[in-house]
């Protein structure tokens, strides 16, 4: 499904959002953006890393800037400092624009390494299932191969009658780390996006020996996008309105001051027993108003759309298949 | 930990051992070899394929028979035929020998889209807890990040204090599925190796709400290799003699007959979930003889040496530090 570009799009001066955490506690670059991939009509499969000029607005073509940047977000990042300079010079070019018509977006982030979730990570969450609040965050992962773009669609597999969604604010490591100390974490975050963490409820409770991995890595089950919004471009990633909508209704209505265990207690968790590496997503849990827990119980079906938001961050909207 | 050119590695003639199963139906190219991953001493951080001249002996170095070959094992599954015949050719050359002495051998998948695991998937090690006889596979999954060589170390992190081994049977696909009919799917699969599913029991039966992901995917809880030795190299997987000794006591002996699912009902059982590419490692399970369930509990402790062997496919040591 092709999304046109959306009437609500608001252009956003990321001069005024810039360095609104200690720059140099955060390490990476500094520079407030949004990072994209895509592929322009007629280029086949050839995949590029663009910089949009505004939330859903045209790209910067990164590679006809300087033919010497890689062609995926996962490799500009494992370039550091000096990829997310180049990138913020070709956005300040004002040139190798590509019309948003000629393009189609792709996740900001495919093949990472690891797609890290976590279960059980907002209070009202908790709340709505009757459910203690975790003492440790609850680890579990999906498969890359489960990553679809931010208006691709969600494939019903005919293995799951309980299709669920789940909003969620993702992150992405920029900077390579291993015992990582809750004070330094932030400095190893390149940026945020939107995540919807697309559960097969009959296998996640009931099959599989109770292991979630299955319930949560079917194809097309982790749409990712619209960008990569640097962490310099987010006011606070934990005071952000989040919500879901299926068929336009609000079904997931929040903020991300709910989280439980914040971007920075995650990646110090996490990094006690795996190294993280550039390009590792993390899905940081869901809100209260999953399917599942609604009575009767409402699960996803085929033509449904599903749009996930966050405030400053952008929208992904998935058509059911 | 370097291992000297064990004094009981045998010769095997590749011709004796081809063809035991019906080559068409496993559709990759037929060649019987022992693929591996290596430095050369003083090449850096430079990874290279070679081809065994028989287990543990000297390596062809594919690259430099054919510098458009790829150099990893991963990149050369994705040529399909092509690669793998390539790798053929430069065996039978007998030339860009390099002498074992000169390598340090890696895994021979880095870097996989994906480690897929099977829990509870022996006869006799469900019996040996008492636990019933799956009806599904049980799926889980390590990080890549935890994948190490054949000859790693196990770094015993100090978040857990019960470390155990878990000698198991690994494949590798060789080529791209989704929906695999269980008839079709040994021709996915490229061939496969020896791996210890080195697993935290504290973290996996106590903590993170159960989900195994973080007890098995500590860095270096995946050793696997000696090599990726191709389908057609072995006479029939599901017949070999599997073992692992602890300090040079024989810890776990079984077949590989106990398999409850067996190679081509776990690929055909894991494609509904996922579409399956070149270098998917899968671990098969594990037969009883785990420290866990001794009475008393066995430990890995630092200094230990586990090593895991599986008849025709070979022998990995690791060190634990």
């Amino acid at each position: 499904m092709r999304i046109p570009l959306r009437s609500c799009c608001i252009f956003r001066s990321f001069i005024s959002q810039k360095q609104t955490l200690d720059t140099q506690q955060r390490g990476l670059s500094g520079a407030a953006m949004r990072l994209v991939q895509f592929r322009r009509t007629g280029d086949g499969d050839d995949i590029r890393v663009g910089v949009e000029q505004g939330e859903g607005l045209n790209v910067v073509d990164l590679k006809a800037f300087d033919s010497s940047m890689p062609s995926t977000v996962r490799e500009l990042l494992q370039l550091g400092d000096k990829g997310l300079d180049c990138a913020q010079r070709a956005l300040a070019s004002g040139q190798f624009v590509v019309e948003r018509a000629n393009i189609q977006l792709l996740s900001p982030i495919l093949a990472p390494e690891k797609v890290v979730c976590v279960g059980m990570n907002y209070r009202d969450h908790c709340l709505e299932q009757n459910a203690p609040i975790p003492e440790e965050p609850i680890i579990f992962s999906k498969f890359p191969s489960a990553i679809t773009g931010p208006y691709g669609d969600i494939i019903l597999p005919p293995e799951s009658q309980e299709v669920d969604w789940e909003v969620e604010l993702a992150f992405v490591i920029g900077r390579r780390g291993k015992h990582i100390k809750e004070e330094d974490a932030l400095s190893h975050v390149a940026g945020f996006a939107v995540a919807n963490d697309v559960s097969a409820r009959d296998w996640q409770f009931k099959r599989n020996g109770k292991q979630w991995l299955l319930s949560k890595t079917f194809d097309s089950f982790c749409p990712l996008g619209p960008a990569l919004v640097t962490i310099d471009a987010v006011k606070d990633p934990h005071n952000l309105g989040i919500r879901c909508l299926v068929n336009g209704d609000t079904v997931q209505s929040s903020n991300t001051s709910q989280m439980i265990f914040k971007t920075a207690a995650l990646i110090a968790w996490v990094s006690k027993f795996v190294t993280l590496t550039p390009g590792d997503v993390f899905l940081t849990g869901t809100p209260p108003g999953v399917g599942v827990f609604r009575n009767p119980p409402v699960f996803l079906k085929r033509g449904d759309v599903v749009e996930c938001q966050i405030d400053q961050i952008g929208s992904i909207i998935n058509k059911v298949v």
